[in-house]
Order: structure tokens, then sequence, then C-alpha cells
């Protein structure tokens, strides 16, 4: 079996995203960060997914970015609600997708594997800069030009399988490859038990995306 | 006067790139990282170096490579003695300059600044893929497509004033802009006490360096 590392934040998305390097018969090796994410209730999700989805290893990595914050998943600034702003909103979190490749990047490397999965989207998401696959093909180049790759004439294949689905899509590809959607976790404003507030960007793709799909959605909201 | 990060490890190099940018009136936000590495000692000489320096503000962000390891200087592997292996050495962090990089750009990009410094240089160097010119180039797109640079219309610029210096040049390029090379250090495998070990490749390069610009060597010796 091939090794992948696939980012896992504890997410919709990213659990989609393991299952489905799983069906493609990766041997999968887990990455988190503890990021000083507002919603760290995340990383719960995370490990319950890692530890029932059988992967080789999970790795939780701890950084501070809110030593600069500059966002509301970082700062004290107040997590918008849905639709309330219009351009890049609140929650963008600066370089946050490029810091977490390149963290995969170096893991890969040390496990001699080629593959890294990231469940990035660019229909039904906030409008982040890094989740298009604009960056991604210049993460892949960046990559390969970063480490031992292009002196021994190969590269990362950087997989984004989701960057095309709307959400519905997505919910449907992972049910049927058995996601259980209860254990993720998507609020980027819950409460201190960890329930969904239910009215920001995050929660509004979320439920849209279990109703569009047909199906309950498991999300305990506050 | 316009913000620039300016990566300051402690050694030489960075010491040197940091004096260029404030030459060049940029107002300096250092940024080092305590990542693991077995010389860890050059944290004191960054801290040293940025307060004499007079730099905006010093964040020292500590994430911890050690957990996957797979470089001499992060892992239980032996430092090479300088000119005792060819390719590639084992003092290569897999990954490094791309992840130090990439937070770099997030504290740019929250602090509105556009430019950022790196002391990489491919000519008198250990032959790590990540201090060559094509690494940088393709850094510089990756940084504009993962950001709010693509939507706003503008790019980064990553700074390499070193990148065709040998270390000669640099050394004599310093001691112009008054860098006191003392409070460097760059040894991979410094004892207890942080003095350099003098064999490994890194120690080697530099007390090369002094010979060349026939200026005294500075550095304490084990």
């Amino acid at each position: 079996m091939e090794k992948a590392i696939i980012l896992l934040s504890g997410g919709l998305d990213s659990a989609t995203c393991l299952a489905i390097a799983q069906a493609e018969q990766f041997e999968c090796y887990a990455l988190s960060f503890d990021y000083g994410q507002r919603h760290e209730c995340e990383l719960q999700a995370a490990r319950k997914i890692a530890a029932t989805s059988e992967v080789a290893e999970h790795i939780v990595i701890k950084i501070d970015l809110r030593l600069w914050g500059g966002s509301a998943l970082t700062d004290d600034i107040a997590v918008p609600e849905a639709g309330s702003s219009t351009g890049i909103p609140a929650t963008y979190v600066p370089a946050r997708n490029l810091i977490f490749l390149s963290f995969a990047t170096g893991w890969a490397e040390t496990l001699n594997a080629r593959d890294i999965f990231i469940g990035v989207n660019s229909v039904d998401y906030s409008g982040y800069p890094d989740c298009r696959p604009q960056f991604i093909n210049a993460f892949s180049e960046c990559a390969r030009v970063a480490t031992t790759a292009a002196d021994e004439g190969w590269e990362f294949n950087i997989h984004s399988p989701l960057q095309q689905l709307n959400k519905a899509e997505i919910i449907r590809a992972g049910l049927n490859l058995g996601v259980d959607y209860s254990l993720t976790h998507s609020c980027y404003n819950p409460d201190e038990s960890g329930l969904a507030c239910g009215k920001c960007d995050s929660c509004a793709l979320r439920h849209q995306g279990f109703l569009d799909a047909g199906v309950a959605d498991p999300t305990k909201y506050s």
C-alpha cells in the first residue's frame, strides 16, 4: 500500500476526504493542527474519526497562530453570521492551508510518501483563497522544488477530491463510503459544550448540504 | 516605513539578511522557530541579534518537527563531518524553509506587509533544495494565490539577497552594515555550553568564509 498524508480537521469535508483516500487503498497518516482555533473541539472530532477509521497514525501538531491572530477564529473578532458579509470573511485565517500543507509535505517526505489529501472545496465554501485549485496547483510545484523530489525526479500528488463537488455531493459520497457524520464538527462558534451555533457560515453550508442531499442532519445545535 | 518579515535563525546568513533589510529602510519583524533543532542554542543567538538590532517585534514560534524527525537536526541521526557525504546531507530537514516561509506569509498578511526576507544562499551551502532560487520563485507564486493577494491584485516580495553571494561576500556585506558576528551561531552540533564543533558542514563553510574574507573568525570552538 502506498502511504498518504490526510489533513484531518475534524470537519465534514476532511472526514469524507479520509474515506476517499482509504477507498483508493492508501495507507493513511492523518494530520491535525491545534492552532489556537476558537472551535478547538473540532480536534476531539478529528481524534474520534481517526480512531474509528483505522489510520496508520494520527498526529496533532500544536502551533500557535494566536501569536498574530488576524482572524475571527484566532483572535478577539466576532464570528459573522452566514450571509452577513461579502468578499473574504473574517473567519479566514491567513496562510492556514499553506502552513498545513507545508507540514504535510515534511511528514510525507520523511515517510517517503508522495500523496497528500486535502478536503478543500471551491463550490459550497466560504470564499477562502487557499481552497481554490490555483492554490493547490501552485503548492504542488512549490513542494516539488522545496524538497528532494526535484533532485530525484518525482513530484507530490496533492489530491483535492472534493474540489468541484457541492456539499450535498460530498455528503452523498461520504455516506456511500460509510462516513459517520455525527462524529464530525463544522461550527466556527460552538458553545462551551461543543454544540453548533447553527448561525455561522460553516453551519449554514453544512445544514443546507444535508437538506439538499435529502438526509437527516445529525448535527447537535445549541 | 514598509514592514517586512525577516526569518531569523540566529546564524550568520540570517543576521546579515536582517541588516540588509534594515539598510533598505524596512521596519523589521523577526521570526524564529523553536522546531526541536539539535542546535537550539541558535535561538539564544537570534534573541541577542533581535535585541541589538531594534526590530519592531521578534516572535519565536514553537513547532515540534521531532514528531516525525527524519533529519540529523531533529532525530537521533549523527551530524556528518564536512565533506564526508555527497548529495543532500543528513542535516537536511524536510520542508523546513517551506514551513518557515508559510508562517512568515501568515504573519505578513496579518500585518499588511508584502515583503519577506530569507537568508538562503546557493553558493556556499549544504545543497538543501529549499535554498535554491527555483524554490523561492515557486513559493512567491504559491503565497500569492494562497492569500488575499490574488484577490486584491498584489504579490509578496520574497527577498533572498544572499542567494548568489559566496560566504566571504556575505561576511563583508554584513561587516559593512555593522553586523556583530560574535553574536551569531552556525554550528549544527554544538556542545552543551553552545561551543561550535568546528567539524560539521556549517562550521566549515562559516570558518572558510572568514578566512576568505580576510577577517578574524569570532566563533568560539569547543
